[in-house]
Parts: C-alpha cells; sequence; structure tokens
C-alpha cells in the first residue's frame, strides 16, 4: 500500500448534517467548530487532500465552518440520502483508486498518545497493507448503538484483530452468540470506532452494494462483511476515545473530556470544582 | 412606565460578531445557539418583540442561529462600528419611544431563581419606573473587565442601589477611591451584568453623544453617566450569573454552568467523575 493521502468525511447524514458546524473549546482553549476539530486531526496525520460529502445546500455553511486547516477541500453533494455506502461512493471520482481514510462527522475522536487517533490507524494500515477499521472496547449495554465485530486476535499484536464480522447494533445476547473477541473483558465487545482506511476494493464491493440495493440505500458495514470473507481486514484499539456529538450531552461530553486532556486541565478542574461549590452552596 | 414590551440585543461589535452563533447544551440536555438561549430568555421574560443589531452581511447567519422563539426578529445592521451607544440609537424606529430591555450577545444568563434574570430586572424598572441596571458583586482582581459603578443603596431594600456614576474598566485604586459602595464585602465592587432597563431619555443621552462623539464611536456608559445626574436610575443585583462567553473558556464554563444548573444535574455530575477517574487512571 502506497502511503494514504486521501480522506473523505461523510457528513450528509439526514439527522448529522447540522453537528460538525457546532463548537467546541479546543484543548488550546480556543473555539472552533466540530468539523474544524476533525479537518485539524487529519492535517496532523499527514493527510493531503480531503474530501467532504454532504446534503445539498450545506456547503456555504460547511465552507465557513472548516476553518483554514486545508485550503483547498472538495465538497460533494449526496442528492439522495441512500446512506453511508452511498456517500464514499460519491467520492470515487476524488480518490481515483488510492487507498483512503474515511471520518464520520458525527464523532470526535481524542487522543491519548502523541499520535492523532487518524495517525495511529494509517500506521496500522500502511505496515499490513490492507483495510484497517478503529474499534473500541465497549461495555453490552451500549453495543446497541454501533457496528460490533468479531474478530481474532493477530499473533505477537497487542490490540490488533483480524476482522471476521460485523454486526450492526446487536443486543447483548447475539453478540454473546457471536461476537466475543479473545481477550477482551466479560461482556465487553469491540465496536467501530467510525473511522476506517479502506482500500479500493472496498469502493467495487459499494459498488456491487449498489447494483443491490433498494431506495433505501447501503452502508459500508456490509460492503466491509464481504470483502473480510475475500481479503485480509484488521480491526485495531487506537490509543483514545470517541466522543459521540451526535447523542443528548454528547457534544457536552466531548467538551469535557477535551477540557480535561487539554493544556489547561488544571485551570479547568478548578473552576469546574469552584462551580460545583457554588452550586451545593 | 408602561409594561416593557421590547428588546434590543446588540451584536455588532468587530470581536463578538460570531459568539451568538456558536452551540451550547442547554439545561434540558438539547443544543441550541447561544442566540437560542438569549431569546428564549426574553421571551420567558413576557417580552413580545426583539431587534437585534448586527454586522453588515451577517443576516443569514443570525437568522439560521435564532430558533423559533420568535417568529418576526427585527433585524438592524450598524453599518459603521461606532460602539455600543450607536448600536442601541440604530434601533431607535423600532423603539417608537417605549423604553426596553437592552442585553449584550457575548454573555449568557442563568437565572438561580424561578424568574429570568431579565424578568427579575424588568419588574425592578417597572415597580421603580426609572431606568435599572443589572450589576453583579465582582472581586477587584476582575473589574478591569467591566463597567463597575458607584451607588447608594436603596432604603428597606435588599439588592437594590441608586446609581450615582460608573467608571469603564477601572483599576483597583481607582475603584477603591471612587467606587465603595455600602454593604459590598471587602475588595468587591458592583460590576454590570450587560443587562439594562432603558427610558426613551436615554436615547435622547445618546443623540448628544452621538453629535458630540468622533468617528471611533460612543459607548453606553457615558449616556448612563449623564443620565443619573438628572433622573433616578437602579442597579440591581440579580438572583443569577453571566458567563462571558467572549473570554477565553468562556464558552465551556458557561457549558458547566448551565448542564450542572440543569434538568440531568445528576449525569452530567457522574460524567464528569467517570471522566476525571479515567484521565487520571
Amino acid at each position: 500500500m502506497s502511503k494514504i493521502r486521501k480522506a473523505v468525511i461523510t457528513a450528509a447524514g439526514e439527522h448529522h448534517s447540522q453537528l460538525p458546524l457546532q463548537t467546541v473549546v479546543g484543548g488550546d482553549g480556543l473555539v472552533r467548530t466540530a468539523l474544524q476539530m476533525t479537518l485539524e486531526q487529519i492535517r496532523d496525520s499527514g493527510i493531503d487532500e480531503v474530501a467532504l460529502v454532504i446534503c445539498p445546500g450545506m456547503r456555504d455553511s460547511f465552507v465557513a465552518a472548516a476553518g483554514s486547516a486545508f485550503t483547498d477541500l472538495t465538497i460533494i453533494e449526496q442528492h439522495e440520502p441512500r446512506g453511508y455506502g452511498d456517500a464514499i461512493l460519491r467520492a470515487e471520482e476524488f480518490l481515483a483508486r488510492e487507498s483512503f481514510l474515511h471520518l464520520v462527522s458525527d464523532h470526535l475522536y481524542l487522543t491519548a498518545s502523541n499520535r492523532p487517533c487518524a495517525r495511529q490507524l494509517i500506521d496500522v494500515a500502511e505496515q499490513h497493507n490492507c483495510c484497517a477499521s478503529a474499534v473500541q472496547s465497549t461495555r453490552e449495554n451500549e453495543i446497541g448503538n454501533f457496528g460490533t465485530i468479531s474478530g481474532m486476535p493477530v499473533a505477537r499484536e497487542t490490540n490488533l484483530y483480524e476482522l471476521t464480522g460485523i454486526i450492526e447494533k446487536p443486543t447483548p445476547t447475539i453478540a454473546e452468540q457471536q461476537l466475543v473477541v479473545a481477550g477482551q473483558r466479560a461482556g465487553h465487545y469491540l465496536c467501530f470506532f467510525g473511522m476506517h482506511v479502506l482500500t479500493p476494493s472496498v469502493l467495487d464491493q459499494l459498488r456491487r452494494s449498489r447494483d443491490e440495493s433498494d431506495d433505501s440505500g447501503f452502508n459500508l458495514t456490509d460492503a466491509l462483511n464481504a470483502l473480510c470473507q475475500s481479503e485480509r481486514c484488521l480491526a485495531s484499539i487506537l490509543d483514545g476515545t470517541r466522543c459521540n456529538i451526535g447523542q443528548k450531552y454528547g457534544l457536552l461530553l466531548a467538551q469535557l473530556a477535551i477540557s480535561l486532556g487539554g493544556q489547561d486541565r488544571d485551570y479547568v478542574l478548578g473552576e469546574m470544582i469552584a462551580l460545583l461549590a457554588a452550586k451545593t452552596a
């Protein structure tokens, strides 16, 4: 696999289209949009070119919210809401058969190391020369919100798994029967993180999904399920966390996690304690 | 004074024009813009009509950020950056010589009672039939950021003062010489809260300020300083706090204060503690 140079952000989901425009205070204390944080992470991961797949009519809002991390964003409109799979396929021309990074737009990613989450995943994909999906160990009461994987630990590696299948939003019973991964704590499963490095074969598979799909669209999970039967796909637990800013209080929790991991942690902690003291006085 | 029915929000300051568009999670867990929070407070205070004074070219952004609290906002562009005083004068036609509520747009107001901050202030103005400015007791190390008042306690009232003068952003030395208010804790002064109920005489005074001013503009403080010499002006400590979202980490602290005062305080506290535990693990 040659160096990953391109990224696609899908932001066209009906319920997600406003989320990247929300504002957060970054780890440096400055306000930026969620989109800007994502773009800064992508830039800091060494990516040169980014395509943003959005709903029709949102172009001006996204350009205004993008900030200056990339001077030359490719903006692609998804004219019909036909799912993630279709949104990625819209970027086919932009990708020109290169492998690429894919990010969702309703999550923020916080690294716990000196490498951004996206860079960690790209390193895995480039080293093993195959698709790599980021996953996070997740308690069974939360797996109903995520794509959840089955996989086999890769010999002599930590936190790395051969992907053998994915079930979207499984029940705990189904997970217990089909998705237990060796080495995970009891009641914990590996769920998608919303970040993948994908090879051009994924696009071939997505095109097949499109041909078979009805108007309701098609997703990435089906394509990855098919692909991992025919070629190697990895799942990697990154050193970091995702914050889902699409759920209730998601933006607040992301905000807290960013600030407590930022350069002014002590100041923020002090203010939190002062607020708590004032409220209980 | 007849019932206060109108409000003017000034949001045309060069460094403030983006602040009302920032997003926060409300006390109910739902995301809204800072502007929306302000408009909801105004609506809940019984105001019927709102004028928003903005920078040229920002109309679409403000309309999009305003939400649905008022179906019929009056939007007024301030074509030259000539200060707060000029911004308020832009609304002269809208006001049609009624007394009105004035709010700045770089603050969020959190009530600690069952009445919104704006309603508390309107009640003071209507009861005493004169101008009323909200103030907050502020430690001397912070007074350099605010208009700071001198005043005399009103007999048989708590937290209510006759305004005798205002100094913009005083030093602690000047404050100690000129701004000590009876009954305040040592080293504490009464600073503007960014919320006033103003009578039409303020507009007359602002017009005089305009005639005397140069291109750099004129502010509300000078007009109030002149007015309180000739007619009664009150200053009221409200039961609530202001959050300045224009300062570094301001949006974050506002966010924390709102959430800890909101309906899901216990959930937010629990998540804060979980985050702290994870970060120190």
